[in-house]
């Protein structure tokens, strides 16, 4: 698979800059490589629940937008997520998060994506702490 | 359906109030009624994605939260959304949001609740924009 | 909400039954009426899994045909399902199966739909066995 | 990661072969190797829809059966699956299906396993159908 043209970076970047929610938030666009997105997060304490992990509307946050840029980069153009499906797999807690989406199938309008959030602790040691999986639509 | 004793309500509450990503976002527990909750964020720019709408990272967590309670109330005490799927039904724009859970179904340790996130424009008119189903597990 | 015309319902009847698997299944659409789908199916041996259960994908199965009528009919003709989730509830034993699936939003070329399933035991009495949300497209 | 004791596979095989609505439907477990999961299923004019191509229903089943032995395989024993999504991505027409099925992510009493259906046509070729993820539980 092709490498993502820098032009399709910087139309993603632009996109992503242009969330008045991931500034907000506090995401970044970390990287486009063959068709795969990462979007990282720096954990503050903003960002937890009631039992000191990262919130589970974080999780689904990052993992939405990085399954519409992975979409949007396969598509070639700006997109919407249409469903996601999120599984949660263990507690998050730790200094940074990276969500990585792919597409599984692309079809001229659609792209169906997968997506896995780590968070890497103050040792550097990466956990999977959610999955999930939906479909991308093309915006216009 | 019995109605929720006034010590759940706080119970919730008191959780709800302890999240800090939740009065980061500025989201509000509105009310629990016969097991169903009802969870409010009014709209402000920095909730918004590239086109004006809000981010679809903002309704999944306001959906996410939701179902939590919901199965929290069903299940009688803390509990965690395992998974939930979420599909992206409108454009949400106007001034306030609101998602309703509650409970399909709920055995010993568990509830699958559903989810139903309206937005609320100037004129007051309330339109559906997102809905979502998930599994809600007993926290201990 | 109106009825569904007889031609719908007719036309529905016709797509049901040029179904080749679902006629091998043995299920038959029970009923349309005010946009609510039910498909019932009688539990026999062939049915079942390991434990006596009827086997999860016989509820799956039964749970996308309930969605792709139940959108078929919000969208005015023939329809696919595009992607659905399910979540199973109670082991399912007794004599017959109901699908029941209804629109939660429609636009012109896509319905969002929620499906129940229920086992009816011999004493009559039903239980809610399975959950169902998914997208339906229009087929053509 | 290791390979599957021979014990496991005839487990897996015994407990795929004692599912009545399996054999009906004739799904073989063709294999298990570190951890994936392999259901096959040669297609037959009973297990079409109304324009040729398999049912949905079919690949659901298919998607099911083979997170649940992936599960079963990662958790080490008899297994459910508690719930599942699946995207239909593109029509499934040709001589033989496969569902290959590992687990994302496996704790104590859980694995969210994740699966891609493919279907091979006469001339060999292999097209990726259906992709789903799920939640599998240790049955006991």
């Amino acid at each position: 698979m092709a490498s993502v043209p820098d032009d399709m970076l910087l139309f993603a970047q632009r996109i992503f800059e242009r969330q008045p929610f991931t500034r907000y938030v506090g995401a970044r666009l970390a990287g486009i490589k063959n068709n795969e997105v990462t979007v990282e997060l720096d954990i503050r304490s903003d960002l937890l629940q009631q039992h000191g992990f990262v919130h589970g509307g974080v999780l689904s946050y990052l993992a939405d937008n990085a399954l519409t840029f992975a979409g949007g980069v396969a598509l070639g153009g700006d997109a919407l997520t249409s469903e996601f499906k999120i599984n949660y797999l263990r507690p998050a807690k730790g200094v940074r998060l990276a969500a990585r989406a792919w597409p599984i199938s692309t079809t001229r309008r659609q792209s169906v994506c997968a997506c896995e959030v780590t968070c890497t602790n103050e040792e550097g040691t990466a956990t999977l702490v959610a999955a999930a999986q939906g479909t991308i639509v093309a915006a216009s």
